[in-house]
């Protein structure tokens, strides 16, 4: 029986329980709601976690080799969630014409008259959404900005809709604020909307959507899909905003104790940043964890103790109120709950699969590059 | 011909005349002190990088992954240098067997019995170093700790030396710092040969190094090889404590202008943190150079503006003095500096090279996982 003591460490592991039980609540929340799931696949890049979501379903990427792989894998209906470089449309163009309908998005007047002239000297047809800036947090064209009618006469008949991505409600601390944030997200995008179809234009998608906002919301009319992605494993940083408990992340990396420093009450791992990543998203919020919370291996927490440090190949374990370190010998195992799921996952190619117990039940790939 | 304008973004480039630049510093530098360099591997992880400096030389590693990948392409004299976890000296042996010299390191008496056992049972020579501690930075044992010479004698037959590494140097930020980090480090190297040597151990090899101390040092008499490896590409950090200018940095990342936020001075690209990396290792020098500086695509930095926001596929560009960000319309092409070439590098797959001008003469692999 291959167990989570087999492979060499560091690997990244997917608690399938939990991932399932992610993937149910968000379903049935938003099946209250009337709205249909655009999953994110940018967080897991991975087939089998998608389909396991929602086998087949609409899905948003973030790259265009995401768009490829997924294609490959049967799924036909894909929003690419970037703003549109004009010089990748040739390869926007060989998805729709493999069937694949793959609507892009952009901000901008410039982009849309690229986008336009492709279209017509190719013959087809490029379905793009108008990003619209819900809070500030990125780009996307305001509700009240005359571009926004400009872009969509200038889309003509690509003209497919509007996004908007509530990107700051990773800094709302509250029910309340998250709540907020959700129920801003949803009005602007159905104002702006509104004003497309006000000047005689055709807006049938108005796509919102983020884990935090998609969680929260409470009223979505006018809306005609959620997009989120995070979710199906959170991390540190949703915990922190009260989104999730830290029972209910799904991704982790297994370690390997190397050494300790009694003298500075260090633990040293084989797991640096390659395996965790940099990202360092709980260092603003009210609890910094570091690098990361540390588990048994069989994904119990160890109080007190977190991930401080990374150089490339060495993690760095100590506790957060200067207690003694737990004996944990040369040769423990040890799981770290990562800040930011997306960060950590991107630095693996694939994921090993437990449930509950941690017999190694499946080895899921996982896709990268642009 | 394929320039930096062919490839969609965001792709990672190295200029071949920096690194071959860099390369030849060290050498002759090394050449100088009569000592002989053994490359560290894990920043490009890339047979053709270490092909170019010292085809078929002695090697650095830092995970196993990397000392298979170098030995199916000739490298037979590799250094894993992480302290070695006991559940992967099968794999140790492995390489042993097909007649690569895989020196280990440790520095633990619980790792000196567990590798004397295995060795004893497998009947193998398993050539291994102790970490001697030199500046706090990470593991090691201190020369004075009389667990040196007991971790000495558990290796038995299997002591090949002791290696010591400087991390600390990385925050040393005047010329007189970088020197007294690279005099302490080969003291305390040859110190802990000594003491072994006294306690009538054998101590053939002493192995120290770092970026920075192997280009400060002055003084290596008794040392028998060098560790470097990130300078092959230097980066911003590098920079910050002089150890080379903005322009020896070898590694970049090529990406689009997407979109412009005239109300807050941004400018949008492609490049976000997948592409970079979360690394902000400049974030605690005198000059933060956020996620990076930016250049226009020939390479040519562009006053005072650099990455200051980033998410997965998004990078926002603004300047350091709140000064207009220049014109810079949709589709543009820039580069950016990173703050760390080992976790830049690492989002990679392959690497674009250019030499001078901008046409790219070849593209080579990058290896990764463990």
């Amino acid at each position: 029986m291959t167990t989570l003591d087999t492979p060499d460490t560091p690997f990244a592991v997917i608690d399938a329980d939990r991932l399932d039980r992610n993937a149910a609540r968000l379903r049935e929340h938003l099946r209250g709601l009337g709205v249909p799931l655009r999953l994110h696949v940018k967080t897991a890049k991975s087939v089998e976690v998608a389909d396991r979501v929602q086998a087949g379903g609409p899905i948003t990427v973030s790259t265009l080799a995401e768009a490829e792989h997924f294609a490959d894998a049967g799924y036909r209906d894909v929003l690419y969630a970037v703003g549109i470089d004009p010089h990748k449309l040739p390869r926007v163009a060989a998805l729709l014409r493999r069937g694949v309908t793959l609507t892009v998005l952009l901000d901008s007047l410039a982009q849309a008259e690229a986008l336009a002239r492709f279209a017509h000297e190719e013959q087809i047809h490029v379905p793009a959404l108008i990003e619209i800036d819900c809070d500030g947090h990125r780009g996307g064209v305001a509700t009240a900005d005359p571009a926004l009618v400009e872009i969509g006469r200038a889309l003509g008949g690509n003209l497919a809709g509007v996004l908007t991505h509530a990107g700051e409600s990773y800094f709302a601390y509250t029910a309340e604020a998250l709540h907020h944030a959700a129920q801003n997200e949803r009005d602007t995008a159905v104002a702006a909307a509104t004003t497309l179809r006000a000047a005689g234009l055709s807006c049938p998608v108005v796509s919102v959507g983020s884990t935090p906002t998609a969680h929260a919301a409470t009223d979505l009319k006018g809306v005609t899909e959620v997009r989120a992605g995070n979710y199906v494993f959170f991390d540190l940083v949703m915990a922190g905003i009260g989104v999730c408990g830290t029972d209910d992340l799904a991704l982790s990396v297994v370690v390997t104790v190397i050494g300790h420093r009694h003298d500075k009450n260090w633990i040293i791992t084989d797991g640096g940043w390659m395996a965790t990543s940099r990202d360092r998203g709980t260092q603003a919020q009210a609890v910094d964890q570091g690098y990361g919370l540390v588990t048994d291996v069989g994904g119990h927490l160890i109080p007190d103790l977190l991930m401080t440090g990374a150089s490339q190949e060495h993690g760095v374990l100590s506790t957060r109120d200067g207690k003694p370190v737990p004996e944990l010998p040369v040769g423990t195992r040890l799981r770290i709950l990562p800040n930011h799921a997306c960060a950590t996952a991107a630095q693996h190619d694939r994921y090993h699969v437990v449930r509950g117990a941690h017999s190694i039940e499946a080895t899921w790939t996982r896709h990268r590059g642009w």
